[in-house]
């Protein structure tokens, strides 16, 4: 069971930290940490989060690393539903939480689109389905890249969480305009409930590209390696 | 002795670092550090004396951190009182020089809040009581767990600087605009004794929360790393 | 073939989110990354590629890198060529579904420069060709000096990619003004197909000068680092 | 010789960037990098260059911390003034580089200040003599401590230069408004020569207050790490 705590634990900081710094201090007049803070944000939940738990449970956090490591033969499928529902209830407990704080401020008007997922007419700079499959699936495509290959055992050793961490914020670098950036369905799905805009009828983007990317990567991966099935 | 001191130095580039990058750097026209910077500044002060001091003292900086690295049985009682007196020492030395600097700026016009630490009114987007209490809870419990985590020793050796004093810049990415963040009490401590805002008379919370929270930070990873006591 | 598919993978990889981050998100209204975030994004591509497929291709992703490597006698002429098709190739690759993205915006009115390389008018700050030329081979040749040393063995083992990612990022902090900042030919031409601007007629300097300055960079590291030939 | 010629090349690659991206990219327009951004080139201008040339000089590239090197007991006297002249010659030549790039912009009138350090009227916020001295002091003190902390055999082996690279980022961090901040009598020197203000006029104090901050600071780690002479 403690491997399923630690994934609801990591998820939950993942998007309390990475949606939490975007509801509560991305946009704060002159000072605010704006989009690039927010990647940071974002990278640092996974850099702290693997490298403190990611001896428990792998550190995945995300419902697309865990299919992709399943697809890519470093995670036990019988581990898969656990974790996921592991993960969807730690991101959605953390959008609570989340929630209950942003309440608290004075003349307080609304959480608005609580820095939920979207394309369309809920992409922050209005990106179209197209545009928001295509970058989901490539993105997810190279964060499973990147996890395959930092924790390949050739990878020098310590520093995937590093490598990881950062690539979350890379890819929160290049994407949030588009899609605010999911990569990661569970993150998507616990705001989802809370925003007061139409994200939960996108919700089943961020599940779909998601996971065909991190399918795609971890095929990819296997391919470059050189990995026998 | 030496522990002691290096408590002492650790707290003092603590709050000389972070607090003075909030102070003195943050709101420059057009150029300023801005919240983002302040969070890496306050992360930056502990990874660097972590991997200065930390083989010394163990680096903790910070009496919550103290308490929570005693509940979690890493640290001896007997050095907690002596810890928390030279982190509170250090961090109002550090308050003190830095207001002798603020002074020497061509029209000083006083230090007004001087980084400290606060809620309602006090806080810097106007959060109220229980938006800072809970915050400060969640995010210090975190700490620690990333603190526990990162130096438990089934977690890759030499990396828990990087990952601990980057949990504290993400710490603060998300939370300077609820209560300037605190998660340290010698930190809020030792800059609310200059301020010229009523920060004293709030002094309390930002000991009662992040110590609450170490405290449940530390059950909650000996419970998920499976630590019998 | 592993090594040239890891190659193209990672090129790709450097271009979409170092080109794309500058496409996508840098100008965005009050939020955006500004340069320090596309510097940002550039580096961590390397940092992350160089973790994920290092063991791979050594992770070089730049034609300039392929070169100057060697000549600092650290890589195999006969793997020259076909690692700088792959680069390219993936280069191209990159900016052709960056650019299909970029086009799912609601009133998308074209790509405009789409990050590529200039100077004159198409400097960012209309820096003249001297100061282009003289940048990017000064730039070039330090990237050279920082792979070769971090690399080498009597560096610390692990850490290559670290240094070699965030002194990318170092690189386009200084030079993003003066020619958006190349050191990497094969980035140079994978965004300057579809540039709107004269970018091709410019394609030149940023094959010549990055080159030189890596020769320069290999020849010099071998100097301060007594290597005999 | 060779270690001669690696300070001179760290010291040349720490002021074209550092200074580089202060006088190229720190105030373009919307986008430019501001002093977080320079904070973190000055920094990563260390990081790469001890990770480069570290193995060969020691990566110095300061002659404060060489001074402070030799207090601490880690550096032999002979090599002194060496390592001296290697960064005052590498400084200068990097902001002569530097000068003839600024030059080559449409339109230019001038480098004015050239990122030179100083106080009273040359400080960016316009702090007094008192502030800038006691500031480079304690700063360069604390930049000896994190620097023969991270190397102490009892620290975790190679990640010094990340240690020693962020902590210059985290002193620019504080106290660029204060005195464009120095803690580095070559990087002032440098610069100097090519200002169009009075800097050199107020080179003095980047020299005396550095050095001797360098030298309470080696004093300081040798009495907290329970050294003997």
């Amino acid at each position: 069971m403690n491997k399923y705590f630690a994934e609801f634990l990591g998820t939950f900081w993942l998007v309390f930290g990475g949606c939490g710094s975007a509801v509560l201090a991305a946009a704060f007049p002159e000072l605010g940490i704006g989009f690039a803070g927010v990647a940071l944000a974002f990278g640092l939940t996974v850099l702290t989060g693997a490298y403190a738990l990611g001896h428990i449970s792998g550190g995945h956090f995300n419902p697309a690393v865990s299919v992709g490591l399943w697809v890519g033969g470093r995670f036990d499928v019988k581990d898969l539903i656990p974790y996921i529902v592991a993960q969807v209830v730690g991101a959605t407990a953390a959008a609570f939480v989340l929630y209950i704080i942003a309440q608290g401020q004075a003349g307080f008007s609304g959480v608005g689109g609580f820095a939920s997922n979207g394309f369309g007419d809920l992409s922050p700079n209005k990106f179209g389905l197209g545009s928001a499959f295509i970058i989901e699936v490539v993105l997810t495509a190279f964060f499973l890249i990147i996890i395959l290959g930092a924790t390949d055992r050739r990878a020098p050793a310590g520093f995937a969480p590093i490598a990881i961490g950062l690539g979350l914020t890379l890819i929160h670098l290049i994407s949030i305009p588009v899609t605010n950036t999911s990569v990661n369905p569970a993150r998507s799905t616990g705001v989802a409930f809370f925003a007061e805009t139409a994200a939960l009828s996108q919700l089943w983007l961020f599940w779909v590209a998601p996971i065909l990317g991190a399918v795609i990567g971890a095929i990819i991966y296997k391919v470059v390696a050189g990995e026998k099935d």
